[in-house]
């Protein structure tokens, strides 16, 4: 009976906002087919809960990601 | 010092779209009064966090919550 | 479908490590019955996770736990 | 740059006291090869961290997980 | 590689609706630094996560926080 | 009233196995002051957990973090 936590930043997705619905029954999908495939765990249940972060909210290299990014350019 | 975190669907409530204030207030007291029964953990240094989670973002047999409910029908 | 994490220090219990399995399980019990009585959430799809953290790995008030309950005494 | 936990009850793999790095290694894979596929996160900066939890500390339908398989047998 | 995530009440800063950003962005180069200095770990290979919690979804002492702050006036 | 979760690998410290506890109170401490110094946070309800994870069970760039760090030399 897994439990999966999958947290990405807001952005992109077909309004820029974050994936779309469809993106994210695929990520869904995905995580609990693996799950069952490696270790035989039990779709039924398999818990997935997505988490949407936004920009300012998400720090890497001691900086907001959007802030961070434009030191790789 | 206890940190319960409750994750729950976004739905249901007064106006669909959540639990009300009210029945939050009765979780976060109900579970700071087992911690306080079961292991005498004081009150005062037990944090609830409450998180509520769109539909589209939980997941359960390989598909978002709602659509899994359409094949329990 | 809620998921519920308790996180607790790894203190007391019968011998001093812990929570016993009998406390653990009445905590279990206790928080998806408290979920179901409020929201009517199904016990079935009532998932719970109890965490036990080391003294030495909790902090309050800016110190580890034990050096902070001995600031108080 | 996607965080995922995954939480998964420790039993099971070769020793039956949980799954084998080998097994661990193939869900930090397929996890990061599915972010990559569907959102095009990149994976050098996907992190993924796998929790095993003891039986005793994961509840389901309001038992402790073996007591409740017992239940459904 | 750390991980850190932040929780904590979406209150106070310029609008009364949660901290700025730039107050986020000093919590993420505090912490990345912290890391760095105690432990030696690369601030590119260090993710912050910031949640805001709603006030009603929020509890100590058995209560919502502005309950609870309401008693100890 | 701040939660913060910090999750770091099992690695280092005086003996190999992790951060010492005098490093560990180093981190709850510059953690809490943070919060108290950026969001005038109290430090008498700031909670910090610190989680020290297995090696195999943290992934980067779709590979457990060792063999990661192989492929960088």
């Amino acid at each position: 009976m897994p439990y999966v936590n999958i947290k990405i930043t807001r952005e992109g997705g077909p309004e820029g906002t974050g994936p779309s619905a469809q993106d994210k029954a695929r990520l869904i999908k995905g995580v609990t087919d693996l799950l069952q495939e490696v270790l035989g765990k039990s779709p039924a249940t398999t818990f997935v809960v997505i988490d949407e972060v936004a920009l300012e909210d998400w720090g890497i290299g001691g900086l907001p990601v959007e802030t961070y990014r434009a030191t790789l350019r």
